[in-house]
């Protein structure tokens, strides 16, 4: 069973790290990361990370309670409602938070078997970033990697729009491109660089590509693209599209392992 | 070319009522929807959309001027830097708004040609919706429904999301699931309803689909998925995935216009 805390002062070290990791988009000074809704506790409880903490506002105490007797030695600590809303600055608060240490994870894991790797080249916004996850993992990617000005695998809405595949997905974070294409290299890998219809070098479409092999799939900036060192190592495709200058990345990214699972699905 | 006017007091009414519509997520007072971002303000000026007024910070005035000066008869309002801020909350705010008169759309329009609709059932998040109109147009869908209960298609994070597609694609919004099953029976569509793997009652791939003739793509809310009345209508599709409980609403709503899109191409 749980271990049972009670916080009532906002001047907590706890509670003030947690507010300090979700403003800065990225991990507690004890390198834990933040984990809102239930639906990421559950998720958090049943994946192989170290569940830390459970922080819960005193009016869903039972029901986080409920969730959390379903892992031995899960410390949680009950949080007055006042106080849990100054720490959860969403507007969707459920008045849960989770502190999770995140697993590390080597370039090996990410390029096990038959590799399919989702690489973000400077991509911006938590939610695209999370999306990505989450469809990595629905289509069978075996990792990920957020190259260096990319978003933070860390904040906490990045790790709640992959809807706990952060989790599970293997990735790295904080490289640069050199040291990806050499890690590349090394794996034998194909790189495609999705670029929007009419921008590509010889553009293949999806279907043109063969995904079958071990590649990855480098998706770029929201507004610039996918920046010219990974460029000029990859092969162009294009999802063939109409009057819209590109689609969302998410959408783009989903897309393209949709393909890359339809094709590895049927060889 | 365009005429010009200053504004220097927060107490503006035009400023109030455009903050007011902000944090609303909804028009202003006057009917007419805001457009953030210097592309939005581009997308509006090339659209059949009447623009009303383009608010620009005086740090932007030129460039600003720039791109009204494409269009005749367009009223440009310059603003002080500081006051600009306090219209535009957003954390990547441009220092330009853009209010245009929305366009208004019958059910004709949506199902002209051979009819590709989709329809949002509850869908809450407005990032979804956006980046789902944008995925619409790039693949040809001739229409999109906001039923009753969803976000609204004139909250400004919509618009930003849809990156000018909300300009240009004709939409309804605000109609029940009985409302639009008369209009779906009446031209004769087929409904297709978007369900996470492993809950349809027999559920086809995508690829299982027959997009071909007038159709439409029901895409529910993030958490509940597709209404009962209109589930109850359609046929279920579910985009085979594994390990995890759903996509992201929109990279599924993308996969779904992309293999539509694909079975008209080639047939």
């Amino acid at each position: 069973m749980a271990t049972l805390e009670t916080i009532t002062s906002a001047a907590n070290p706890l509670l003030k790290d947690v507010r300090r990791a979700m403003a800065r988009g990225g991990l507690t000074a004890q390198g834990w990361c933040v984990a809102e809704t239930f639906h990421l506790l559950e998720e958090a409880l049943r994946s192989d990370c170290e569940v830390k903490v459970v922080l819960a506002a005193e009016s869903v105490r039972s029901a986080a309670e409920a969730q959390v007797r379903r892992r031995a030695g899960v410390k949680m600590v009950v949080v007055p409602d006042a106080l849990m809303l100054k720490v959860s600055a969403t507007e969707t608060s459920q008045g849960v938070v989770t502190l999770v240490r995140p697993r590390e994870w080597t370039m090996e894991q990410l390029f096990r078997g038959r590799a399919l790797v989702v690489a973000l080249d400077g991509m911006q916004d938590p939610g695209n970033a999370g999306a990505i996850l989450r469809a990595a993992e629905a289509f069978g990617a075996t990792g990920a990697v957020f190259l260096k000005g990319s978003v933070s695998p860390y904040n906490p809405k990045t790790l709640r729009a992959s809807a706990g595949s952060l989790f599970r997905v293997p990735f790295l974070h904080g490289m640069d491109a050199t040291a990806l294409l050499a890690g590349f290299q090394q794996n034998q890998v194909r790189l495609y660089a999705a670029v929007p219809a009419g921008e590509g070098k010889a553009p293949r479409s999806p279907a043109g590509c063969d995904f079958t092999a071990n590649c990855a799939l480098i998706i770029g900036n929201e507004a610039r693209g996918v920046g010219p060192e990974l460029r000029a190592a990859a092969l162009d495709v294009s999802i063939p599209t109409a009057g819209v200058e590109s689609l969302n990345a998410a959408v783009a990214a989903g897309i393209l392992l949709y393909e890359a699972q339809r094709q590895r699905s049927i060889r």
